[in-house]
Formats: structure tokens, C-alpha cells, sequence
């Protein structure tokens, strides 16, 4: 059976975003499709010039016998500008402050449209490193993490703050939250890191980076080398800031809790 | 600008991809491409094809004059059935055995493919229920639940063992584990699910079904209704079993710690 043209660039289109950063070979979509190995590679001209134009990504050529395509997410400043400014009014909301300043993040953490566009986002600024593997720790920035992850095509990791019996083997360590000063422990499990992985650190929020200079030690644990943090917010408290290198969406400079105003602006993301 | 078909198509694809379940009027579209809505209506009629001939999923129409279209996830039973067999391989494997005949599946519940995968054919069997919110507990589920709820287009709600100051006010249950029948704690944040919402649970793994009793006292508690039940494993031990009315992908049918041989095979979404 052959396709026409039309249906080979929806397939495509649709097999390329479920498969980011994997090398496709032209005959796999020439024998798909029973077409020839030309009009395949005209197929994929047109795909890529409008996923570019788009703002979906890019296809990067390999060429050779055993060449072929490969889509990278790629979302352009112009269009991640306006995602983060309304996520910056959404988390601007006065309804969200929680006693101690805290703020109730819940719902923007829970909601996949808006994670799977910051995911989309965060794997843009990663599209040239390597990395292996994208760590998180538990609870709520396991979706972030697994946005970013299916972007990238690696797997994810979870840190957590207990040792659970599914878990096999475990490697436990102590370190210092950052703000509070508490010692608190985090474990891994031994079989989920291999060494010399590198290793994208992603979180929902960072305040002094406490649980991320946790995290790093454990990397060193698992002779695993550190690829990049990135966190959807982080609390602009510079004085006690421990880690410098990371990128944030959003930046909360200040939360006045008596007249409840929350002071949100756009992260480092677009100062880099 | 004009849209050449073949840019509309690919970019099309990739926008009902992102926006499922979600009603796309065709001025949208025609509005988008600078095109008439006659060729949007062609453009759509070839999508659907395509997305059915191709096991993508299909396009539901809305005619009149706040119509449009909306696509649905929809995996056929040839094409789930194959991921479930290899998956079945993947979990059958002996190195996961752990003491007490646990299984290791953290590398498999890390895996952005299987789990995306994983939730189609879960989203696919829901996509005639009207479901508002997808609820898990922490922590081996959410990424399961996360790709449930991007298919289905709606919010995913966190279960946790323990009550956090970012949750605000919380609404707390006492219910018997199925298996250790030990009495256990679970916490909801009170505005995380509205009066009256429809629920669909989801979880990695189905022992006795305990937990999942956990969570349907729960959502009682918050006037809300349940949907569905959905886990990607389950352990056959049918004496039991607290939960009748469930899907599972996988069922787990014996583990024999000595032998070490681990049981297992389609779960029960292929006989239903």
C-alpha cells in the first residue's frame, strides 16, 4: 500500500514528537510508507521547515549510510515570553499565600498543559548537552521532571525522603536544607543511576538550593557527573544562595504577606 | 501569509496532538493559516483519516456554529496489545525479584516511553467517561497518572502519607492497608478537587486494593464521584481483592521467590 504525501507528513509529524532525540533512519520511514528514499527526504524538508517556523522544534540531518533524522524540541524566546508571563499572574494570585509566606502551588504543578510547556521549555536549553538521565526529588517536581525527561528521551529519576521496600538497594545521605537548617536525609535507589551518567537536576522550587546541593552529593555518591539544574521557581533570596549555576522560568523576589502582594517575574531563563 | 496544505497538515497535527479533548473551532484554523474554512474542512477530513488509519486516535466533529473539532487518544487493542507483551518480558525479568518477593519496576515507571505509552491505552478506555480530575498517591504513580491526565486534558491531584505547609488546609483519612492491613494516613489538599468532580484513579500497582479504598473514602469525603480505576499492574491474588470494578494493564499472577520466576501476563483491559 503507498501513502500520499499528505498522510506520510501527518505520520511523520506525529512519530518524530513522540520520539525526540532519536536518531530515525530515512528507510525506516521509506519501508513505513512504501516510498522512495527521496520522497522521504522531501517529506522531511517540508517537515522541518515549518516545525522551525512553528516554534515546534527542529530536525538536525545525519548524514551517511547510517544517517537519518532527529527532532529536538526547540521553543524560541518569543514564544516561551508569554507562557511564563502568564504563569508569573497565575502565581501572582494573592488567593495562593499560605501561612509563613508559603505559596500554594498545587494546582499550576498539577495541571499537564501548563508543566508539559514548561517541560518543552527547560529541554530547549538542553538540547546541545548530554544528558542521561533527569533526577528529581519527591513529591512535587516529579511531573516537571517527567515533562523535561520524555523531551530529552531519558529516564527519570526520584529521590525520596524514605527508603521504600521496592526499591531495592539503597544509597542514603544526610544534608542540610538550606533555609530551615534541619538535617534531613535523602535516599536513592542503587540500581537507578549508572556511573559517569550525567545527570539533569529538575525541581519545582528552589529557596537557598539546601535540597539541590543534597542532590549534587548524592550524584557524587553514584560517580555521576551534574549536567544542569533547573527549577519552574525559584525565591530570590541571593545573600544565602548555595548554588549559582541553574536556570529558573520564574523568579519570586517577595512576598508581603500582611498586605498580600506576591512579587513574580520572569527567571534567569531570559538572561542567559 | 497563505499556508501551503502540506505546512498546514504537519502543523495541525501537532497542535490537536497537544490539545486533546478540546473543542477546536474551524475558524481557529482557518484564522491561524490565513486559509478559508472549506480547506480547513479538507485539511481536518485527511487528519482523521490519517490518525485512524494510523492508530494516532480520531477526530470528533461538532457541527454548527460553536463547532470545531476535538481529538481523543484512541490506541486499538492490535496496537496495545504488543507494548503489553513487552512489557510483561520487561517486569518477568528475574533481576527484579527483591526480598519478600517485591518487584523492582522504578526503572519502568521512569521510563517516559512506557509510561506515555501506558497511558494512551488507559486515556483510550476512558475517552466515552466524562472525567474531571486524575487522582494518585504518591509517589510511584504520578508519572503514570501525569500521562493519563495529558490525554485526557484535565488536572492531576497528588495523594500524599503526610500533611505539607505548601498544601494548605488538608483534609486527612485513616484507612486499613489491604495486604499488612496496618492503619494508614493519607492527606488531600482541600482545594485541590471541586464538589461533584468526576475522578478517575490511577496507580502503578493494585495489591489487595487497600490504597485505592484509601482514596475512594477520600473522595467522599470531598462529595466528589469516581470514575474509573485504572493501574498499571495487578497482583492477581483474587481472595482478597477489596476492588472489583478496575483496568489493569498487567496482571501478576505468581512470584516464586525460589524458582525465581515471576508470573506474568495481559491484565484485564484485553477481556473486557
Amino acid at each position: 500500500m503507498k501513502f500520499r504525501r499528505s498522510e506520510r507528513l501527518i505520520d511523520m509529524t506525529n512519530y518524530l514528537l513522540d520520539h525526540p532525540r532519536q536518531l530515525v533512519p530515512l528507510t525506516f520511514f521509506a519501508e513505513r510508507y512504501s516510498s522512495a528514499k527521496s520522497s522521504i527526504s522531501e517529506d522531511l524538508a517540508i517537515v522541518k521547515e515549518t516545525f522551525e517556523q512553528r516554534g515546534i522544534g527542529t530536525l538536525q540531518t545525519v548524514p551517511g549510510a547510517a544517517g537519518g533524522v532527529k527532532f529536538f524540541v526547540k521553543v524560541s524566546m518569543d514564544e516561551a515570553k508569554p507562557f511564563v508571563e502568564d504563569l508569573c499572574d497565575l502565581i501572582a494570585d494573592p488567593e495562593r499565600l499560605l501561612p509563613g509566606g508559603y505559596l500554594y502551588m498545587t494546582d499550576i504543578l498539577g495541571d499537564p498543559r501548563i508543566v508539559q510547556n514548561a517541560g518543552r521549555i527547560i529541554a530547549s536549553a538542553y538540547a546541545d548537552t548530554k544528558i542521561d538521565v533527569v533526577m528529581t526529588i519527591a513529591t512535587k517536581g516529579i511531573p516537571l521532571a517527567y515533562a523535561v525527561a520524555s523531551q530529552l528521551n531519558v529516564p527519570v529519576v526520584m529521590v525520596r525522603r524514605d527508603s521504600k521496600v521496592t526499591e531495592g538497594p539503597t544509597v542514603s545521605i544526610n544534608y542540610v536544607s538550606g533555609s530551615a537548617k534541619r538535617i534531613q536525609t535523602m535516599v536513592l535507589s542503587k540500581r537507578s543511576i549508572k556511573q559517569d551518567a550525567n545527570v539533569l537536576i529538575v525541581d519545582d522550587f528552589m529557596k537557598a538550593g539546601g535540597t539541590v546541593i543534597g542532590m549534587i552529593s548524592m550524584l557524587e555518591e553514584f560517580n555521576a557527573h551534574l549536567a544542569g539544574i533547573a527549577v519552574l521557581v525559584e525565591a530570590e533570596k541571593t545573600e544565602d544562595r548555595l548554588v549559582d549555576d541553574y536556570l529558573s522560568l520564574v523568579k519570586l523576589s517577595d512576598v508581603d504577606v500582611k498586605d498580600k502582594k506576591i512579587n513574580v517575574h520572569e527567571g534567569n531563563y531570559f538572561i542567559k
